[in-house]
């Protein structure tokens, strides 16, 4: 069978991708053609996936296409936003298997289908290593999304579901909770919709707890105090760090967690703990935002000085091991 | 200097960019949040450049980050939108000289400038080559969109500017007029705006002539057929192909021209030649489409059978030289 042209390959890539909500033109002329929701904002963000990089061989194809997206989703997510179209662009080595790269396709689909985005536009390019460039719209109601800079002084920092998983995830021999974490991140849209008129300020984490927090700190203006004692962990986080020197390691510095960091006025956080229940999605507590710059990192009743604040894209073999440690 | 992290470079890749219309937030949150126009449809599209495909060593960093986003303009060009916003991945080699990066930067945010664009997004991450992953936004009148799919048999085919400079361009020693074609490409936005209500149908041509009017004529559902004496040839390129066993070959397949090619109906040619006018851009009726499928291509009195009907975006080493001839 003679190797499939790039227009093939796009065809076959593009083509289990559904149109929804306001598509008039999808995958197939010069652009997409939308219609905006009336009355809100729309918001957007690209993120790319590179092999070696941010997945790996271990990694099933599927697997690459759904994080591929989902990261993206994530950021949306920290916005308050609910998604609705996404742009890939796909770069592969010309010899890659025309079959790996439909089934890449595949965990796109399955991931837009699950957060309901339609998958508007589509490029294929030559290049050495496999990539994917994912941009995705959303809308918000107007002025109403969470912001970085929204943070004050006594706001309570909150983060959803555990820390430090998706860091141990690549590990190899990870558990398979661990191991899902990094592969299918799963981003906390219904969570953020429900923050929107609730939360002051958000982040998605995805460079580590304390790196995302110094972000919405620089952001907002203030600084922070985060007690690993309260630090949300897994019970397989736990199980693969008992041996550990420093447990705490992962989850304040462990990035590709993909959960959302909430800075919420106590006055609010019951009506945060009830949006968290609707979302089905659990929420804890971990410090406090404070007036003084820095972020400062509390545990076992002392000062802990963190050297390490989370992950750096541009680290080669970033898939391979969490960062360096804190001193 | 210790190199900059991710952080300082993304900084430096941004900072240049300044905000437009609608740019609520801009890069540096989440996601950017954009006010989209009212009674507006919006026209969303993405393209990559990789550096040993669509740029090369002989390209200065400024040239390279015009053309990333300049390909994407002539995407929204050929639909009759006006652009609006930009979001720009980067991936590159973590050893990459951060001051050729920042001039990167400066060639699209020099793009963005001439063209009305804000960028409003942008990512940063480690990768073995570089490249350029920009996804632009613009906007259209309501259900006004040029279309592939709009052409009916008996519209003339008309291109702007001139054919075949592009691919001339990247061979060493090309004239300055043709290397200005392959590295500084001009997106035609003017002119489709001006063809909307005009044009019944428009892509552009960065596959050759040949292969995109295919893509236009298989979207319309007819055939076409071209004349090669009335193909617009700049004096460079006959210049460069007086002693070519086949000057036409370039013009008709070679990629890259990022020139649009319209469907017009006779009744409406006096229209678009004003539209051109207003828009100071050249334009030649090439040919016309037909009830009949295919593509024929005819020259001297005698039917041509291409071969080759344009690039394939995942041949390797495409920046090095056309594609093979046609027989």
């Amino acid at each position: 069978m003679p190797r499939p042209s790039e227009f093939e390959l796009i065809e076959r890539f593009t083509r289990q991708f559904t149109r929804g909500e306001g598509v008039r033109v999808g995958v197939g002329d010069d652009a997409a053609v939308l219609r905006p929701p009336r009355g809100e904002e729309l918001v957007a963000t690209v993120d790319a996936v590179v092999e070696g990089v941010h997945f790996d061989r271990r990694f099933t194809p599927q697997e690459i296409g759904w994080k591929a997206l989902a990261v993206n989703l994530s950021d949306l997510a920290a916005m308050g936003a609910r998604p609705l179209w996404a742009l890939v662009a796909l770069a592969t080595p010309p010899a890659a298997d025309p079959a790996r790269l439909e089934r890449i396709g595949r965990g796109i689909a399955a991931c837009a289908r699950r957060h309901g985005v339609s998958v508007v536009g589509g490029n294929v390019t030559a290049a050495r290593e496999l990539s994917l460039t994912v941009t995705v719209l959303g809308a918000v109601e107007r002025g109403r999304a969470l912001l970085r800079s929204g943070g004050r002084p006594g706001d309570l920092l909150v983060v959803s579901g555990t820390l430090g998983d998706a860091a141990l995830g690549i590990r190899p021999g990870a558990a398979p909770a661990l191991r899902a974490r990094q592969r299918r991140p799963r981003p906390r849209l219904a969570l953020g919709r429900g923050a929107v008129g609730v939360a002051r300020a958000a982040i998605d984490l995805s460079d580590g707890l304390l790196q995302d927090l110094g972000h919405l700190c620089t952001a907002s203006g203030v600084g922070a105090r985060v007690e690993v004692d309260r630090l949300p962990l897994s019970p397989a986080y736990r199980a693969a760090t008992r041996r550990s020197r420093d447990p705490d390691l992962g989850a304040l510095s462990g990035g590709e967690d993909y959960e959302l960091l909430l800075a919420v006025p106590p006055s609010r956080l019951a009506a945060l703990r009830e949006a968290a229940h609707r979302a089905r999605t659990p929420v804890t507590v971990v410090g406090a935002l404070e007036a003084r710059r820095g972020v400062r990192v509390v545990g076992g009743g002392r000062l802990l000085h963190p050297r390490h604040a989370g992950h750096d894209h541009l680290r080669p073999g970033r898939v391979l091991g969490p960062g360096p440690g804190r001193a």
